[in-house]
């Protein structure tokens, strides 16, 4: 069977998150309805991150299998046009190898954290960030953020519902920047545990509104306990905005264990 | 009586525009009719571009006088409370001298136009850019843009509708510059002709698809004929940025004639 794999932007608000649910359109569900639309047949498609309702892609990365071989062009087209009037296209279609899977296959992920830092509330950017009123020192944050870097257990930054096997993650970047009023915080790892972005954020938001210290978030991380975790971010700020795979990604070659996300 | 400047952010597509309107809810009359539900005053604001409906703002600006003095403060922050649910806030809040005049005093406008150049239609950016799937040589365009630089007759780049006394107006910037998948043009003077900033960016359009060259846009100038302009550009993509005030802004400092705007 032909496979093919699709690059997704989406504005996470008005879906109940990637995955299909029992009830509410997920981008999972809209993107399988949209290929049935176009051809008829009823796949199931697979991303490499299963973003929760909310949360926003700039470049999610999923793969499915068809009965019959189509040109690339035309499915991304004709998705497009069956996905419409949502707020999700797929932004390039290609064929893949038989053995490419856009989750077990990815070797790194790349989360985008927006925090709109003044005292009034956001207009043009609603729902796309996360508004956080009260000044936030950016430069404290990229030092308490630095000590979370590297292979460590994150259990302190893992939901409650987390599926992962193990809370033991690499965490490779975890920058915080500001620009005007906005703070950026940029995440790259293998995979991350679920809400780990978040809670990472929102635990670095203490660190800048002076209630927790930099060094702090090397002793909440070491506690290894969900109850010395900061607050959970809004998905509001939180985009998918890149998944890599390595030049031979063949089916878990940057397998971990099961669940990833954010 | 006490006045009073504000900075606006909006988005404006759920708006008829800036101007109050016999149907519709405009910008200046949710602010107004915020104004009056927090202090029970009936006022009337006037601002420095009377953007049309969908044209963003991330830094309008307005004057209005009240009554009775009240902390600056607080009416930024009543006011805000009062546009709920609505998509526009004010940033700031000054008292201001009795003769500055939001409109009047500018002596500069910046807008930003953004064009998503890419084959994908925009998910996260619906109703914030001019989506043109067609590729479009940024180089080329900005070439023609410099054609328009300087004190010209703008004829060609009127709306039908402008109700300036006077074509002639003073180009200081037209910049197009390529990131990714945007193309930003920047445009500044001390004030716009109706739709003259759209019309000059769907003329441009032309020339990134190549069909005008880049020194079609002095012949377009000099023809001063409306019917020598390109396609006009969409009311989503264009933002007002920004309204300079000279140090020593009096009523009238930046007057040239009756309209401005786009």
């Amino acid at each position: 069977m032909p496979r093919y794999r699709i690059t997704i932007e989406y504005d996470g608000t008005p879906f109940v998150g990637w995955q299909r649910q029992a009830a509410g359109v997920s981008v999972q569900g809209a993107i399988e309805d949209a290929i049935h639309a176009f051809c008829g047949e009823r796949v199931t498609i697979r991303a490499a991150g299963r973003t929760d309702a909310g949360v926003h892609a700039t470049a999610q990365v999923a793969h499915f299998d068809l009965d019959r071989a189509r040109d690339p062009f035309v499915i991304r087209a004709a998705i497009n046009q069956h996905l419409k009037p949502r707020p999700a296209v797929v932004l390039d279609c290609a064929g893949t190898a038989a053995d490419f899977d856009a989750r077990f296959s990815a070797t790194a992920r790349h989360y985008l954290y927006r925090i709109l830092n003044r005292r009034a509330p956001p207009a043009l950017d609603a729902h796309r960030v996360w508004w956080v009123a009260i000044d936030l020192d950016a430069g404290a944050m990229a030092e308490g953020a630095a000590h979370l870097i590297g292979r460590h257990d994150f259990t302190t930054f893992r939901a409650a519902q987390c599926q992962a096997s193990s809370p033991l993650r690499t965490l490779d970047r975890l920058d915080v920047t500001r620009d005007g009023d906005v703070i950026e915080i940029r995440a790259s790892a293998r995979s991350f545990l679920h809400h780990q972005v978040r809670s990472m954020v929102g635990s670095l938001k203490y660190v800048g509104e002076g209630k927790w210290r930099p060094e702090d978030m090397a002793r909440a991380l070491a506690a290894r306990d969900r109850k010395a975790c900061g607050v959970v971010a809004p998905a509001s700020g939180l985009y998918l905005i890149g998944v890599d795979y390595g030049a031979h990604a063949g089916p878990g070659a940057g397998v971990i264990d099961d669940a990833e996300g954010d």
